[in-house]
């Protein structure tokens, strides 16, 4: 038995996801099969980037974790295949997957390319059924990393096409809202290690979250340390900062979303 | 083998849900994981105490049920674990388990907290993911309740805040719309036992419901009692007194929706 | 083991598919259940059965598909449950299943009337829950077809109440609208049999396709034949002819929808 997950764009109304567990079913039938979402927003390689990075650390070792958000489908775009801290991952190779790349030690990567593991014909328009759950379904029946493809060099992946946190001229630190979640809490890039350094060189001072016109001073450790109503910034479970209204909606309340940015300051 | 359902207000875009069965499936690898539904409206307590009242009974006994709507998260407030009538339940002391707690016999009931049965570390803001699904997958597992924590009287449960239906001066049952599904159907919490008891003390009156500016007159058995269009009563198949358009949308017609309050009334 | 799949206009809010499952497992504990779609339009007999018919040739063979999409639930409809192409199907007789009653031969098919295998009490208006769950279960159980219910000649199945693609007077092919997914790419009932017969009667000429107020010529075979935020008409992965914005959405931007008509031409 082993597990296989999915993190697509394909929606939850067409039957596209439905059609993927046929295929993987057909070929690999003890397979469990584990949504971890089909709404990433249509074609959002970065938001779909950071999902799997957070959530795939969740699943036992040795699960296949299927990415399909893949605005080039049809064209050359290579398909890649690995291994990265006991977990396996396919995906197109658009940068999808370069942060759970960073992430581990690779310990194999393949473009994919055996035709003699896809589900025929091949349509054009939707590799997620005929090249990437089939390839998903023989991995998890053990079939050898050497048969999907050639061995590709990790360095010539794709990279996401995102401007990662950086330091401005005056010291703050921008990031990006990379999510809005269900209850209308902003998800940024900034992971909790870029905010244990901050800590750690301003022992004793104000962590300050500017976004939209609120400045919040300081981080929760839960949305209860703030009155209800008020604004909150926080490290959350997905181990990136946070901004939430306590028993509200932080999205609806600035009226900002995915793609603005965010600074965090040291202030007093 | 055994079952664990699910019912949440993580929503279906965010990957929570998804997590969540990973934990599950890492500690209890042949658990079978069912959705009841992530769709509970944000922190709606009462909406998910009814939902989870009435779709438990559909699965075997010693089926888990988790539900996580929880606005106390990261407080003090406790997690309890119990077995009522052949089915286990595990979720946050705030009342959305006081229903299953009333409909059956009680077994034994735990206050939860032995963090060897967590998943470290233990967010602030996920207890869903750190709490309750190792603790729903242990159980699975057959750990002994006496492992999850110490005995807890039934009576010391969190009771839903809500006003159950009572009747009003006139001699009219007065109830409250908890739920409008997907077709537009405003579901109450006027149950098929107190619907019964009308019938039996007026035999061969007629039972009219009041709603919004509608007097419908008669219970339905079957939507097409009454010609398309028109407004329908009838115990639904929660077992719950419904309001329907035959082929439309009541909550659209009628311009209302949860928490607005109905009356049933005997009439001719 | 075997694969029961459920296609459905439940929605995924409201826990109906969540006790269907749970029915489904007390009867048959090691069924694998996927959820093709839960979110048909409301009573889309149409759209259901089209849907139902380019996915169900994804699973393995016996796989029992479940198809509930009921506007006559209650009333006197037959229920039919038969063989085609090695694949089970149960549903109700309202057309939704006449599609792939088409597409393979049947071997057996049966009008369900046999109430030991029903969820009892039998609600007016579930039977999703209380029929075709519980029969789907025993069928993948094994149990034998005349056991469900008396031998029916499909054609007497009702047909799908819906305009085939036709021929007008000036020899366009005049075909619907039948789905929009979630890319806004929409979807039409005409399919590839249809298509190829037109280029192999016109070989070398332009097929155009004439939709809203856009006339587009040529099939593409990838989005990207097309430039970005340009229409292009493909046969899609449900081998039917799409009409697509290349990285946008056809629907908004031709501000059209399910039910249209659509053209198909020969021009230059």
């Amino acid at each position: 038995m082993g597990i296989i997950t999915l993190t697509t764009d394909f929606g939850d109304k067409d039957g596209y996801a439905g059609v993927i567990k046929g295929v993987i079913l057909g070929i690999c039938p003890q397979a469990v099969i584990i949504d971890i979402t089909h709404r990433i927003d249509p074609q959002d390689v970065v938001q779909a980037g950071f999902i799997i990075r957070s959530s795939h650390r969740y699943f036992p070792k040795d699960t296949v974790h299927v990415v399909v958000v893949d605005p080039g489908v049809g064209t050359g775009r290579t398909v890649v295949a690995f291994e990265s801290a006991g977990h396996y991952f396919i995906g197109p190779d658009n940068g999808v997957l370069s942060l759970v790349r960073d992430d581990g030690k690779i310990r194999w990567l393949v473009a994919v390319d055996n035709p003699d593991l896809f589900f025929h014909p091949i349509s054009d328009t939707f590799h997620g059924r005929d090249i990437f759950a089939p390839v998903a379904a023989h991995l998890l029946n053990g079939v050898s990393p050497d048969r999907l493809g050639s061995p590709m060099n990790p360095d010539d992946m794709v990279n996401l096409d995102y401007q990662a946190p950086e330091t401005n001229e005056n010291g703050d630190l921008v990031g990006t809202i990379i999510d809005v979640d269900r209850f209308g809490n902003l998800i940024t890039d900034i992971d909790v290690e870029r905010i244990e350094l901050i800590r750690r060189q301003y022992p004793g001072r104000t962590v300050t979250v500017m976004v939209g016109n609120q400045h919040i001073k300081g981080l929760a450790t839960i949305y209860q340390d703030r009155l209800v109503g008020n604004f909150v910034t926080y490290i959350g479970s997905r181990d990136y900062l946070e901004i939430a209204v306590n028993q509200g909606s932080a999205a609806s309340r600035l009226g900002i979303g995915k793609g603005e940015s965010i600074k965090v300051s040291i202030t007093d």
